[in-house]
Order: C-alpha cells, then sequence, then structure tokens
C-alpha cells in the first residue's frame, strides 16, 4: 500500500509506492521484466487489455465492447500506482512525522493504438481528441470534490522517467497541494492584489514584446522559453488569453492547442535530434479560489541535474533561454 | 557572464550559465571535449595545474610552490563557474522579471592527486583533511560578510551529473536563499517556538528510538534513511549533538564525521553496485539567525526523476526507506 508521508524540515509530502519498483519496463538495461520493443507483450497495444486494469474511458469505434480492441485512446488505471482512490486520506501523527494512505488518483492515457508512434507524428484529430480525454477526466476528477489537484503529465524515452514506450500520458489527482504549486498559487494571488491583473497575462504580454524567446505565437497561443527556465530548451506552451482551467476549454481552443503543441515537438525533435522530455500540464487546483492561468511545461532531458540542483531546488541552466528559443525557432517545424 | 534570474510564479530563482555547456567531459558520449580516463588531459591531476584557474588554498608538502605538484587536496574556483566572486549582486527589474549578475563563489575542492579513487576507499586521515577543507572554506566565505549562504555538494559518476571522474566536489556560495533552504528555515523556526526545541534533535531521537531506518550510529554521529526520504536509498548522516554549521565542528568531530561517512560510502557501494550519487552538506545559512542543524543528505541516482517530479517537487520513492535502510545496514561495511 501506497503511503504519503510528511517531511516536516521540507513541509513537502512524498509519496513512499514499493509496488512501482516492479513494473515492466521495455527499455533495456532498466531493471525486471524488460521487453523488446514490438513483441507482443506491450500491455498498452491492442489485444492485451487484459494486461491492465479495466478501462475509465476510452474513445472506441461503436459497437466495440470496454477492454476489447477496437479504441483510439484508452484510459485506464495505473497498475503500479503511487496513489489510489481506494486508500481514505487519512492523516495521522507518529512522533514529529504525518502519514497518510496515499490517496489519489493515477491513470494512464493510452495515446495510440500505434506501439511507436511519437506525439509529434500524431494527426491533428487524434492529438485534438487525447485532449479531448485530459479535459474530460480533469472534469471529472474535480467534481468528485475529492482532490486538492490534478496534474496531467507525459514521459517521453527513458531518460525522462518512461518504463513503455508504447505513447502514453498519466493523470495524477492528489489530496494535497505540492510546494510549488502552492507557491504559485500565492505568487498569482499577490500579483492580483497588487496589480489587479493576472501574473501570467502580464508575463505573455511581455514575452511577446521582448519577442527573443518567442517559438510560435498564433491562433491564440504561444510556446516560448520563459526568462527564468531553468532547463535546457525548456518551453511553455500557454493560451494567451486568461483561462484559469485548461477543463473549461472550448473544442477550437483543443484544436488551437493541438496544433501549436504538435508544431512545438515537432521543432524540439528536429532541432535537438528527438529527445527525451517530460511535459507536464498545469492547471488551476480544485481548492483554489484563484487566480490562476493553465500551461504546459516541456522540459527536454539533455543534461543532467546534479548536487547543487537536486538538493536546493536552485537551477543552474548551461543554456540561455533565448539561444533556445532560436533553436527551436530555427528547426523545421514539421 | 552568468547571470540570476527570479521566476516570479515559482519564487525560485534560477541561474543561466551559458559557459559551462563548454565543459570538458571525461565521460564517453557526453558531449564535446570527451576525454579518455587515464591520459594526462586531466585537468585535476598533479602536472596540470596550469590547465586550471589558480588555487585558492592547497593541502601540500612542505616547501612545494602553489599551483605545481605537491598537493594532496586543492581548491580551485570553477574554470566554467555558474557563480563569480567579480560580479556584482545588482538585481533590477526589466518589467516583470528580476536579474542580477551571478555574484557567487564556485570552487572545485579537488580531494586527491590520484585519478581514480573512490571516497569510500581514501584513508580515514585524507578523508578527514577534506573535510577540514571543507571547514575551512565555509569559514572564510561566511567571513567575507557578502553571502545569503554556502553549500558543499559531490557529484559521483555521469547519471549524478559530474563531468570529469577525477574525484573532486564543489563549494557554492550564493547571494540568495534557495526556496528549499528558507522553507527548512522557517520549520526549525515554528518547531522551536512550539516546543522550545531543535526540529532535527527531535527527529534524531525519534529516528534513534525507531531503529528499523537506521544504518549506522556511532561516535556521535547517526547515517539513516529519513521516514519521508524523496529518492530510492536516500540518507542522512547529521551529528546527534546539536550543531547548527558544520564550520563549528571541531577536529575531533571532523575525524568521526569521516569515519561514519567513509563507511556509509562503502556500504552504499558494496549494498548497491557501486551507483552514482550526489551528496549536498547543509549548513546554517549566513543570514539566518537561527536554529538549525547541519546534516549531509546522500542521494543515490538509480531511478530517473519523472514529469511530475520535476513539475511539482513532489516525489514518489519506489524503495521504502525502512526496505532502503536494511540493505544498506546488510551491506559490507569496508
Amino acid at each position: 500500500m501506497a503511503e504519503l508521508r510528511f517531511d516536516p524540515i521540507t513541509g513537502e509530502w512524498v509519496v513512499v509506492a514499493a509496488d512501482r519498483g516492479s513494473r515492466p519496463s521495455d527499455y533495456p538495461g532498466s531493471g525486471s521484466g524488460a521487453r523488446v520493443h514490438g513483441q507482443d507483450a506491450c500491455p498498452f497495444c491492442p489485444g492485451n487489455e487484459s494486461m491492465t486494469p479495466p478501462e475509465v474511458m476510452a474513445v472506441r469505434d461503436p459497437g466495440t465492447a470496454p477492454n476489447t480492441p477496437g479504441w483510439t485512446i484508452r484510459v485506464i488505471p495505473n497498475k503500479y500506482p503511487a496513489f489510489s482512490p481506494d486508500l481514505p486520506f487519512h492523516p495521522v501523527s507518529e512522533g514529529l512525522y504525518d502519514l497518510s494512505p496515499a490517496f489519489g488518483i493515477h491513470e494512464i492515457v493510452v495515446e495510440s493504438p500505434e506501439d511507436d508512434l511519437r506525439m509529434a507524428d500524431m494527426d491533428l484529430l487524434c492529438l485534438g481528441n487525447i485532449l479531448a480525454v485530459y479535459r474530460s477526466r480533469l472534469k471529472a476528477i474535480g467534481e468528485t470534490g475529492k482532490f486538492a489537484a490534478a496534474l496531467i503529465f507525459r514521459n517521453y524515452g527513458k531518460a525522462a522517467g518512461a518504463s513503455l514506450s508504447h505513447p502514453h500520458s498519466q493523470i495524477v489527482g492528489i489530496p494535497v497541494l505540492p510546494r510549488l504549486v502552492a507557491a504559485e498559487l500565492e505568487s498569482f494571488r499577490a500579483h492580483l492584489s497588487e496589480t489587479g491583473q493576472c501574473l501570467m497575462c502580464g508575463l505573455i504580454s511581455q514575452e511577446i514584446g521582448e519577442a527573443d524567446r518567442v517559438i510560435i505565437h498564433r491562433d491564440g497561443f504561444l510556446a516560448y522559453a520563459p526568462f527564468p527556465s531553468g532547463l535546457p530548451y525548456q518551453f511553455r506552451i500557454v493560451p494567451t488569453d486568461h483561462g484559469e482551467n485548461f477543463q473549461d476549454s472550448a473544442d477550437g481552443d483543443l484544436a488551437a492547442f493541438a496544433s501549436v503543441l504538435k508544431e512545438a515537438l515537432a521543432r524540439l525533435r528536429n532541432g535537438l535530434d528527438d529527445p527525451p522530455y517530460n511535459f507536464i500540464l498545469h492547471t488551476a487546483p480544485f481548492l483554489s479560489e484563484g487566480p490562476y492561468h493553465w500551461y504546459l511545461d516541456v522540459t527536454p532531458r539533455i543534461t543532467t541535474t546534479a548536487g547543487f540542483e537536486w538538493g536546493t531546488g536552485f537551477c543552474i541552466n548551461t543554456v540561455s533561454p533565448e539561444e533556445g528559443a532560436a533553436v527551436l525557432r530555427d528547426a523545421d517545424a514539421k
């Protein structure tokens, strides 16, 4: 059973989830259960639906039954979850430590039946459908009223923490706010009370004006390398009109976002030789009364974070965001 | 010129240091300037002193001149620094962003003339001398009155961020407090005001009592896997008597710490097949009026942090600290 443990020194919760150590991998050398990519043992491939827990939702051909082939997108509970909805969030103290069963949601979005497909190569309709699935799950998780926040992330490549290469992303719903998210909320709140404006809207306006960190700007979305980027070639995609929640996006917004995301990921692949990356979608925490402004951060994993970064949270970026943006701006967009 | 940039959303400073991208490496495949380990191009080997900036201090044989062979430990400015003492800390605002030249200290401690020596294999006298050099540099950096904090860290192995394999550690003196350090200070302060006691002293007492996360306990030091460890096999070494600053340690304390550190690193090597690791020495920030309690955290790098951890600071640990401590406790101590 996974457990949430509170660190009284850092003020941060961590999850101890020992079962996750035994999850399968198809990256050679990454531990037990390695599979050879392309063989039939991939739990995310069509025909192998019984290898996963029963699906939460799916986009599937009319007339096909749940947990059988015929789907184009499939949402399933993570078989090796960090969080479980069947546990209570019930913190108790043991001396100076607080702990709780790791109540939460941990789902996988299998993004395609194809075992080997980059998100940058997906067609726009498929990518838009994936975003619509994100929207649907975030709405449903929020409406339970049981979670502090939800985040969606994607690990692409072994160096970015992926254990299976079949295209997929992950949804986490958590009962507590990570410290980083709490700090963000405080920044948004303070800026609003000082200026009457959304902090992200102000940053967007400044980045568009300065232009040298802009990668893509069209159709109501901005892809740019933030001035204080902590990792080489890191970039952010954000709606230029104020929007607190990703899940309030209209269909047209999702289509535009899909188009900009596809182009940005293609530029990343072409400009940096298909690097491993993470992306993480930040939307307003359910607990928050705002303000917030949703965004997606893409962090290529081409350098190794060392002791200083890990021990302090203080990043040293060896590529200036201006140079990073120029490389992506100059890369092929398809 | 390296630059400090403030992130108005996260409330964290980052360093943009583009020159560091061109530093040499002797790990194959890690970029430009790769050297073959053991050849004479290592800038940290005796005879190659001219490849580095002039030494700040050294432990050397009587009668030998600075920047020539004859040393056993050598402290030099980092040739590819994230921070420089020749820059001013002078934050200015550009719109919503704050920035400053990256004023600070960034030094290398070359720990041995031997090119290929693990810290676990160093003799106790040498290891004690390294710790005494740490103490001396921390004192000197603090006495300038110019820095908010200093941290010492060690990256062992390419996966832990090392670019050169010659045994070395790094000292950083910074003009601002990392958010993680500020959060720690607040926790220590709050606990003192609530209970009249040092938070770390309380945690040490609890960990010794519960015993199942203890790895080594002798000679005034405790090595243990903290209850809320965020990484597999992570452990902490801490003096069991209250001590705010590492640099106030007496010679006898350093000798005992060296002995426990050597044993802990030997257990790590033997128990986990010589994994890459970081360690980071946390001592009271110069700016702080306390309370604090110095400690050293060792974080093996055997798993990859993924999008969720990176985007939220919220860790998912796949090995329980109790199991991690048992593995290290059962490993050969030599």
